[in-house]
């Protein structure tokens, strides 16, 4: 079969970067087409990233031939997309939030289909916030999506902060199974790759923790609620509970965000047993689907009691799976664990090419 | 004034240095007296620690040139007493905990007061765990104590575990002002230095973190509630609230914990101003009485969003100081902060020190 | 091809566990034996590690399985070995260093070929300190070992210290092409898995370096000098240069030992682009041959100016590689380098590993 | 006696923050004027520094209250001189070069000496590059560099760069007693607040080190040249020797430059024990003058064999002495070292204040 090609806007930062790290050899995808700043554009992938290149072999593989084109540039892109060059694109676009939505929107327009990892859109009450495993069917806003824009092709899917895997997919797994989670307290220590590159000062991250990182524990509190919500009349409608707390903090790690969680359960209670069990368990569409980038199970249940650790953890099943442990009640709420995810991988490109073959299976992508 | 002459039990450990190292100048105290494992006893106090001194210049003082007795030796100790030359003794043995509480009375039964750093009296019913600026009132408890034993000088007062210094002392400042603290849920970012040396293994503190300390939640649980509980009968009753869970985590920074902290009230809830301001115009009675070891300010309030951090803050008023930060609301429970401490002086030697201080005041140490 | 089923010694440790991470997959070789310290014979290879697992994945393998024999009894191998389940093993042993020579001559005379990790037999005058690339040739001395000791089957050879990786392959390329290395001036940066686990505490390593690690200066400087030595009369003779001076610190990274060089050149000294060049296009025996575990290139040459870096580059090549960066000309000798190796990879377990493919090519293991 | 006042250039800087911090308190200087970029010019030093503050309580001081000038507008500087309020200024001026060399060649017309931290003038010919007990006699070149610029009362002295302090003043030491350093080859291992901030990402810096600092290397081999040359003819003429080569690796420490150092000394060479004395003794012009700035002894050595390390001795006499150990024998120089200093205390702003000590007291400062 024939490879799928496809696109990266925002290229040769980090994130796009990671994209093209994790899809060399990808089994559907293949990058033909890549794209970023008016800076790099017109170089080769490999002279663009010279000198910094976060992910080795990227610039030795054959996407580092390609010539970069300009992110602002839709109608370089719809050139590739018509002559059978670019069949969808990954945004990984670094801008201000207005100029990405706008540009995404551009795309999309132009009738390519835009997955992506920026944060512009999240909002947006018909742009379904996805995660493979939890909010599947949130893809199938497409046609009311495409319908209200007038858009053909196009369409635009995100994934949300990287924060919140380490407990969205294990509460949605409690969830599923009658269990009602009704509030959440719960702490991050999230590794420096989040904030991307040059991001965190050593001088910050030596013998130091920063407990604040701007915007995540709005972001971390407010998106699980989109995701666990349901779609009425076109646009999403939030979920009433669970109402989350988070503090977030940043910590001397490179990859791999941590979440120490307490969960209040409204109506009856699952025994710390039942929960390892329903974790142990759990599949969802992607696993039933065998998409390439599934993790085989997508929480893995530790049972030594100083795990999950980052260094440890993080590269579970490619890194997309989530490792929690510590299962144990607690003490002011109902049940207390730890869940970890690579934030860069499964929190973000790897997030990003999951939902990709979850919609090219669900037909979106042509 | 002449000095009184004190001696230090568990000398040339960790812990038993960082004493040695906050009394070089001390105003009232004179380390006169050194005792740790019989390997060490009979050398100079500068020849047993030589090649793991953690402190400078603790050999270099007058104390290195101390000959090290055994702590096993009460017997020592009780002579060195007599002649004058050990008023009473900061403990911190490293040992088993029955060995502990075994040796401990045993000094106390010879005369010698004890003012511990170890675990093993915490919860002997009537042997105070002592914050100063909390619950000075438990010293009171030492004639009942002398009585109970037979003891005619001596008796015992413990500090409490290092984790609990971040948030017990903020919460006891709203309580005095007639908040009801009902719940809390705490998560603690602890530094490596709480380990002790060897301690923590570098290869789990690179790129890391691990979300377990062994028995660390149970005491950041329970030691806050005998703490703010009440003498009944010659013994000690613990509060019925608050109610705390908490997360325990091992950070790679040397020095300071920070504990992100969710509160519940019952009955009347402050406002976030209010709260700070009763933080801020907090005092107890060890500033009343300006003890030498006493911080100007028990609790240090910032209005940065990013603060407090271990680096900067941990030495905030000769290090005896919480600093708290961002004071918020709780999306979940009804007030957030973050508090730190510096958990090897605050939270241990310096903290026992400013103990002696109060029970020097109270008249207990003759 | 069936596998040639092999031992581990040693193989609860840390080394010992890197050997069953890495062999899982071998095309030739498969455990089948593990022995370690008599507290963890009898037990299966998953309980004896459980709790101190370092690398993902080795419990659930069929290793995990295997019941664990005591190391000391060589017999348990040797009827091992007679019922067709142990070919040789790898020695990962970690005891004293003359207990280490005496067992692992045990498992030698019983006909067990022993390719060891160990330093303790690294100036034992007929075993070859091995680096597969550089002096395979000294393999050829094992019929004279044998002969001299009266063995039959078994043999001792060992792999040199993990520091000396970085700098005497990349020398032994020059040498190889005619230029005499007359002396060299090196400084390492070590990582702390060098120092095993627990090791290096973390307090040493948290905003830290230490400029000293035992006996490693010693080992860096004189290891070259019998890898690069000759066969004379059944035993090895040092070679007479390069002169070597080591300062070796220990810095807070996990893998990836930094060697920063500085060379003297007897006679004719060639340019920093035939340097590169040289390297670049250096191979050796184990490429020829095609070895499982044989880097494509065993010398990787950097352009960029801030590389070698431990964390980009150390797992070049399955790890197997050394990368050079900085090649310029030095301004007191004639030129200067840095180098870098995965220490616990292509410096210990992986360098074993090849050895050992290099020993079955030569008809060494039967 | 009343205070000299002072004023600060780049005051909202991190060097210049560091010397507002260090000069609180200083026995003859007290800062009364504050200049930065154009950006926090006329807001109070406390506004100007907000959310950026590097070291506690600087933003608390009667600095705080002062209101930043523009750093370029060297006419408000020349009014506060001639108002009494301005004696002289350090400089932490952070631009490009060449402003940097006009804008203090413009003060010092002024009639306002200037004491830089900046590189800017490190090589122009009659600037003297100071390490107080080095070269304190190079200050005697400020007639000349008067004349030859025509200035009245202003001058230019600068520091030199960081990384050199380790090993010139023990050189120096042993060059005093006669024995000629012929060549050296240094490797350091700089920490990250020597890129100021942010400087250096925590990515480069978690489980990793940085072979290469941009410029550094030829700063650590040519400074001390001129600092141990001699003036001729109202200009510095480079000392011949001794010959440097270094390697500048930048590494996860917050404060404090390690140099490994190799010595190869020419005619007579000392011992290792004669070495150690010959550093334990040596005192200057500083020491002898009891300037406040001035450490007790210059040079600290220890005697533990993994010492220096950085987090222990940096901070050894107000962080402004070096600390040497693993005094030893080289296997192919004559004699090896491992040296440590702060960096941004001795190294930067300490090493600052002293030159102006020195300078003051030479009677340049009027």
């Amino acid at each position: 079969m024939a490879k799928i090609p496809i696109g990266v806007l925002g290229a040769t930062g980090m994130v796009g970067q990671q994209y093209i790290s994790l899809l060399k050899n990808h089994p559907w995808f293949e990058v033909r087409y890549v794209a970023a700043s008016a800076r790099s554009a017109g170089k080769s992938y490999k002279d663009a990233t010279a000198g910094r290149v976060h992910f080795p072999g990227i610039a030795e593989s054959a996407v580092g031939e390609l010539i970069v084109a300009d992110a602002n540039d839709v109608s370089a892109a719809s050139s590739a997309a018509k002559a059978g060059g670019c069949a969808f694109v990954f945004s990984a676009l670094e801008m201000g939030k207005d100029e990405i939505r706008s540009l995404e929107d551009a795309y999309a327009a132009a009738g390519i289909p835009v997955v992506s990892n920026a944060s512009a859109h999240r909002w947006t009450s018909d742009v379904p916030v996805l995660i493979a495993e939890v909010n599947h069917h949130h893809a199938d806003i497409i046609p009311a999506q495409r319908a209200a824009r007038g858009w053909d092709k196009g369409f635009i899917v995100v994934k949300p902060n990287c924060s919140i895997q380490s407990y969205t997919t294990p509460l949605y797994a409690l969830m599923q199974k009658g269990y009602e989670v009704r509030r959440l307290i719960v702490t991050t220590l999230q590794a420096v790759s989040g904030a991307g590159y040059p991001g965190v000062p050593s001088l910050d991250m030596i013998d130091n923790i920063v407990p604040y990182i701007g915007g995540e524990e709005e972001k971390s509190e407010q998106e699980p609620l989109k995701i666990l919500g349901s779609i009425e009349g076109g646009a999403f409608k939030n979920a009433a509970v669970p109402k989350i707390a988070a503090h977030c903090n940043r910590v001397p790690v490179c990859d791999g965000h941590t979440a120490c969680v307490s969960v209040e359960f409204g109506g009856k209670k699952p025994s710390v047993e039942e929960v390892k069990k329903i974790w142990a368990d759990f599949k969802s569409l992607p696993q039933e689907l065998g998409l390439p980038f599934a993790p085989l199970r997508p929480i893995i249940v530790r049972e030594e009691n100083d795990r999950p650790q980052p260094r440890k953890d993080r590269d579970a099943d490619k890194a997309m799976a989530v490792t929690v442990g510590r299962v144990r009640p607690c003490a002011v709420f109902d049940l207390r664990f730890v869940g970890l995810t690579h934030n860069t991988v499964r929190g973000a490109a790897g997030g990003g090419i999951l939902n990709a073959e979850l919609l090219k299976h669900k037909g979106y992508l042509g």
